[in-house]
Parts: C-alpha cells; sequence; structure tokens
C-alpha cells in the first residue's frame, strides 16, 4: 500500500519534471525566435501601420522623455555630405500652438494637439535641405508611431504664405526655413491605415 | 520508513509544482513585457542605428520576400494631398547596375551591389514629389536596416547630370524625374553608426 504510494509520487514528479523541462526549453527558444523575427516583423509593421493621426486627446501631455526620443530619431536621419542641415522647434506653449492654428488653414488640428514640431532647414548649409528634412520628418512620424502617439505632416515647402505664418510665428532667422509643422500627441478615436502598395508602380530593371 | 520516503516525495513534487509555477508566470510576463517595450525599442534602435552602408557581398542576393517587404514599406509613406507620386524599379540586372556604376561617380558601389531600387517621382502628379519621394526612401532605408542588409541614399535629384544619365540607364519617361539610386546589399565588413544626435538644434516654442 506505502509502496504503491511512493511510486505515484515518483511518477508525478517525473511528469512535473517533464513540464519544467518543457517550460524552460519553451522559454529559452521563445526569447531567441522573438529577438530575431520581432526586428523585422515590429519595424516593418511600425512603418506599414503609420497613418496621418490629426484628432488628439489636447489635455494628455506627451513626456519629457517621449519628446526627447522622437527629437532623437529625427536627427538620425541621413543627409548630403552629412551636412545635417536641420534644426527642430519643439513647441508646447498653448499660446504659441493657437497662434499657428489660426494662420495656417491646413494645421488647424494644432489648437486640439498638446504638442507640435517644426522641422526647418539651414538653407546657408545646403540647397536641398528639404530632401534631408524629409527624411528628419519621416522619423519623427515613425518613432511617434513606435510610441503609440499620433502625427501629421502638414506641409509648410514648398507653400510661400504657409511658411511665412510659421516665420512669424516662431521667429525663425532669415536663413532657416520650415519644411513642415507636425502636431502631435495622443490619439483621439479610432484611427485608420491605409494600404497604399501598388504593384503597378513597381518596375523590373528598366521602366 | 516507507512513509518517510512518501513524505520526501511529496516535498519534491511541492518544489516542483513551485518551479514550474514561476518558469510559467515568467513566461507570460515575459511575453507581455516584450511586446510592450520592444515595439519603441526595437523601433527606435532600428531608427538611430541605420547607417549608410557602402560596401557589399557582390554574391549573396537579397531574397524576393525581403525585395517585396522593402518596396512595400517605402509605399507606406505619407504623401502631400494623398496622391503618392512615386514609382519605384527594382533593379537586379547586372548589366544594368554596371552600367549605371560607370556613369554614376557617387554610385560606383553599384558595380558591387547585387541590387539596386531608384525612387522615382511622377512631375504630372506632383510638384513636390521630390518630399515625399524623400519619405518613401527613407521607409526603404529602415526596412533594409531591419531586414540586416545595407543600403546607401546616393542622390540623383536635383543634379540634372546625374538625373539625366539615371534617365538615360532606365529608359525613364519624360514625366517621370529620378530622386535617388539606393543600391543595396549584404553589407561586407564592419559598418559603423554615428551618433547625430545635437541638443544645439532643437528650439522651444521660438527660436
Amino acid at each position: 500500500m506505502k509502496n504503491k504510494r511512493v511510486i505515484i509520487y515518483q511518477v508525478i514528479c517525473l511528469l512535473l519534471l517533464l513540464v519544467v523541462a518543457v517550460l524552460y526549453v519553451r522559454q529559452q527558444r521563445g526569447t531567441t525566435e522573438k529577438s530575431m523575427t520581432s526586428v523585422k516583423e515590429t519595424v516593418l509593421s511600425v512603418i506599414n501601420n503609420r497613418k496621418s493621426v490629426r484628432d488628439f486627446i489636447p489635455t494628455k501631455p506627451v513626456s519629457k522623455e517621449d519628446i526627447e526620443s522622437i527629437v532623437k530619431a529625427g536627427m538620425a536621419a541621413p543627409s548630403g555630405k552629412d551636412i545635417r542641415p536641420w534644426e527642430i522647434v519643439v513647441i508646447e506653449d498653448r499660446a504659441v500652438l493657437d497662434a499657428m492654428a489660426a494662420q495656417l488653414p491646413h494645421a488647424k488640428m494644432l489648437a486640439q494637439s498638446p504638442l507640435a514640431m517644426v522641422v526647418c532647414g539651414d538653407t546657408s548649409q545646403s540647397s536641398y535641405w528639404y530632401l534631408d528634412c524629409s527624411a528628419v520628418t519621416e522619423n519623427i512620424l515613425l518613432a511617434v508611431e513606435a510610441l503609440e502617439l499620433g502625427a501629421v505632416w502638414t506641409a509648410a515647402y514648398p507653400y510661400e504664405d504657409r511658411m511665412n505664418a510659421v516665420i512669424q510665428s516662431i521667429n525663425l532667422p532669415e536663413h532657416i526655413l520650415p519644411l513642415c509643422v507636425i502636431p502631435m500627441g495622443y490619439p483621439k478615436g479610432e484611427q485608420k491605415v491605409k494600404d497604399k502598395y501598388d504593384e503597378s508602380k513597381i518596375h523590373h530593371n528598366k521602366w
């Protein structure tokens, strides 16, 4: 009788050992697989899921840490001859955001966003700063998406009137031109992703 | 005596159950934590670690699957009025790559790269296609980095001579202009990342 109980417990021990082994192996393998596929899958998914967000929760500010991460991502962009002709104006002041919203018909959402960034180019350093600054802007938009925030690229360049409105609002010096104003914050409501993949726009070897 | 053995096995069973519980909880928590931090950390790290790669393993081709992922990432870029004025020429033909390398002094590495993409804009659809196409290019460069491949943005626009060389090499029609040629492939040798973060380029609220 007691011998039988010992055998039963031995069997339970063996089964539990097996469970421990399985859990351990799954955990180890999970960690490696995750780190290998996740970089690829995660980055492609953030790039493909980035969307223009135009509605924000006005009362929910973006943390200093997130703002720094976003600006840092922007400055990691490539630039012609590595000149890095960019400057970034980070706006959190309600009065400045509202003044810009009033002057920029295409950026009215600045009145609801707790934050905006203006990506500018130093025209004295590069004559094609707007290309480098477009890469900066895309990096910023992707960092925003990764941080589960929302943003939208509203154009200043190449429109004279919009550029002038921005220049006056934030006192840009003569050699600095604004490429775009990017209102950002926590998205309000559901946001839809567009699938823009179009095979007819791919050409092989020659047109 | 036998009673003692039963107690020992009971204790072992309890200990093993504890190990199973700990492993299970760690595994569950690990999965959630990973999925929450990894998106942020992974994407920011790929953005910040992207670098210009100019040396490639010429004999190691990029898979069709990766090429499709890269092109798809490119077309996920934002564009003014959602016009999507981009076209992408994917070049794997050695003769075309070599012909372009010979004509483009700044893109000599095309002679070593197994692949290149030319990001073009449809000038009949947008007058600032080069901004949208710069965002496409940055998406492509980031997808390349995420896939552990390498690439470099070599400019065509706004240089007349370089644009003409590309137009002739790949027979672009009159309304299509090339923004850049992006040689890509598996990186050869060690690649260094530049830290381009510069706090003096950040301005708060006003200049």
